[in-house]
């Protein structure tokens, strides 16, 4: 926009960065990635006080379908700068006939493969677009295992800024197009997204790219968190005993974690917190090992092998944090099969008619298991998180469906 | 749901049934198809004044973010009888750089891709499924393109009926896979959407499918109308100057002509109405002909090709009711060719960050052809209809997409 035009403020109560590890705080109003001091994982800090003064929750109801509801509490400055598709806001559905069959009350799932560009990477990157580029980015770029990728070149189109993708060459089809239609300059690696990381980030000084790589910038996390909020508020204020969520680089684990926090604060809910689940492949596990191993950090996953790319992510910056909520909460970590997912897919889709992605469908092969170990119990209540629409996989799994002439009478 | 339970009634104000060729009426607490006097299509009919008692247009802000928000102009009479995964209230986008792009001030996206099952299909067949269901039909079959197919599938598997659907073989393999998944019967058909009509129709009374063929039943369009609610709603009661509608069957067209009847006579907008423009592909451009040949009906088109195949329907049942909201509205019909729609496609996702469906594309391609044409003026409010995803179409497009070494340095 220019100069001339007026502008109107958000409202938003954002203050400074704080580093999650060594607690530095950096001044929130210029673009930072990782914490200068310890190479660690930065988070804006807000001002309670503002935030409860001039987001009251009664508000909400009124207010726009979308995270933008919550802009108070969200770092963006002014209205102008949102970049938006009507991201976040996805309905909490009731899962009556699959928690039947597992003897569940209380069952929902979150499905957020409503979202722009069919995945939850929609609320993430469409915030780390809009703040980044409000504090001055021209140009982003981002290692992505798919559903990131073609989120970040959506937002940027619309943002009318430039951006470098570079994916694993066996990403699902769907991923590549979204993201080469828009423009994007993108690029498939023959290897993985630590791979693609690390190429980009060697080019992206001389090329001028704002790197979005997973929790190494503080603002797409603030997109994420997004679904804290908006699971408590469609609960009416009263969190679930259990979220299993499909976890790579672990930014919405880690976001709902910390609205939690915000929201405690706010005095929007108590202290009672989910036990937060981690959900991983058997091929690419690494919180789950370093959950089992009681370690701080996890150690890279060597050959990572999963057909359900988004969780195909051998290494995480936010491993300490996504350890840190699921020991916080007394939750747990687990790994499901391939196969298993094929299953849970399968399941999802004929019980309750929606198509999830294959993260999401390890989810509910997640839960299989802690039901069976008594771990969860039937009458508690679960979220289970749909990250995207199964329709973006053509590559997962496959069908046998009968062809017939154009003439045929009787069908069997 | 039991008998025993309490049942919850939504407040719909709905009534009989109502030939729109005949006039001849029947009654809306039976299951209907098509007009047993006449053959035409059916159309619901509502009690204005309950309507207008019922629902205040004060009171939608604090309604649901899904088509239900207008419950009581909608059929279904009972809250537990209402599928849905929240399809609906999509966002209504600004395009200002594609806008600019064209000399334009207002052009506005409906964007209809973010609908459950990625497309519009679920706002009409979430409601037939819905209605027919509570009309007491146990299972039902459909013809489809492709998105509509899938979207059955999902409803009927949620709704706990069976569904049968027969798409053509060269049907998006997206479609198929979110179609079988489901555990819907699912049948490809070497020809076209009416050769699968044709044979599911010559086996449903023996399978005993309630038909949910195009306006071959009187509840999809009730679905598809609430297009033109969302509308309204979204541009404060202003309808927009020009609508550009991918026409196939042609449900949402006629359905928003039947929303702006039903919202005139509830005195929430006047009589103004959008000039109502069918695009449809040169391939495959039945109402386009009819339009300019002043006929009432249109003939069937001999060998239909396009790409994009949600607007491949070679005859449509509601012909004449298309072909009635073209010229009540002083409207026009246009077809661009499939090579048009790829332009628009790459035009749309590099300008606004949207990826939009073929049949979302030839919107954009129709009105370049009127803004030259002078028949759109740059300053008029028009919007286009993305009806769908494009990631659900890998077949209509290919990008080349560079591949490099997990060991590169440089990228140039
Ligand atoms: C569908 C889907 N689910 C889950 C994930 C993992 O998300 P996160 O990196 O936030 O852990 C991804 C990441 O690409 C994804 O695309
Ligand atoms: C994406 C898409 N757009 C448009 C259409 C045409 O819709 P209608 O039959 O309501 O004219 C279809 C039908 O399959 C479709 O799938
Ligand atoms: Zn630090
Ligand atoms: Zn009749």
């Amino acid at each position: 926009m220019s100069e001339t035009e007026e502008k109107t403020p958000t409202n938003s109560a954002v203050q400074n960065l704080e580093c999650t590890y060594c607690g530095k705080t950096y001044n929130g109003a210029e673009l930072h990635n990782t914490c200068p001091a310890c190479g660690k994982v930065l988070y804006y800090r807000y001002d309670v006080q503002a935030v409860k003064e001039r987001l009251k929750r009664e508000l909400l109801p009124g207010r726009v379908a979308s995270m933008w509801r919550y802009k108070e509490a969200l770092p963006v400055l002014w209205e102008e700068n949102i970049i938006t598709f009507g991201e976040g806001w996805t309905p909490l559905l009731e899962a009556p006939r699959l928690g039947k069959k597992l003897g569940m009350k209380n069952l929902l799932i979150k499905d957020e493969g409503q979202n722009p560009t069919g995945s939850f990477k929609a609320r993430g990157l469409g915030m780390a677009v809009s703040k980044a580029r409000e504090l001055g980015a021209k140009a982003v770029s981002i290692p992505s295992a798919g559903n990131a990728g073609g989120a970040v070149a959506a937002y940027a189109a619309r943002a009318g800024i430039a951006a470098a993708v570079m994916m694993p060459v066996d990403a699902p089809i769907i991923n590549k197009n979204e993201t080469a239609v828009t423009g994007a300059q993108t690029w498939l690696v023959q290897g993985l997204i630590n791979d693609a990381g690390r190429i980009l980030k060697a080019n992206g000084e001389r090329k001028g790219w704002f790197d979005l790589s997973t929790l190494k910038e503080p603002y797409r996390v603030e997109g994420k968190k997004t679904l804290g909020y908006e699971i408590a508020e469609q609960l009416d204020w009263e969190l679930p005993d259990v979220i299993i969520y499909p976890t790579g680089g672990g930014t919405g684990l880690v976001g709902m974690w910390k609205a939690f926090d915000e929201m405690e604060q706010l005095g929007w809910i108590g202290s009672k917190r989910p036990r937060m689940v981690v959900a991983q492949a058997t091929g690419c596990a690494p919180i789950v090992r370093a959950f089992e191993e009681g370690a701080e950090f996890a150690r890279p996953w060597e050959n990572a092998q999963t057909n359900s790319s988004g969780i195909r992510v051998p290494v995480a910056i936010a491993d300490y944090l996504m350890l840190r909520a699921v020991r916080g909460s007394n939750g747990t970590a687990l790994a499901v099969t391939d196969e298993e997912m094929m299953d849970a897919t399968k399941e999802i889709a004929s019980l309750e008619g929606l198509f999830p992605a294959p993260e999401g469908a390890a989810t509910l092969a997640v839960l299989r298991h802690l039901l069976a170990q008594g771990w969860v119990s039937p009458e508690e209540r679960v979220v289970l998180f749909n990250t995207g629409m199964g329709q973006k996989y053509p590559e997962f799994m496959s069908f046998d469906i009968p062809v017939v002439p154009a003439d045929t009478q009787f069908l069997d």
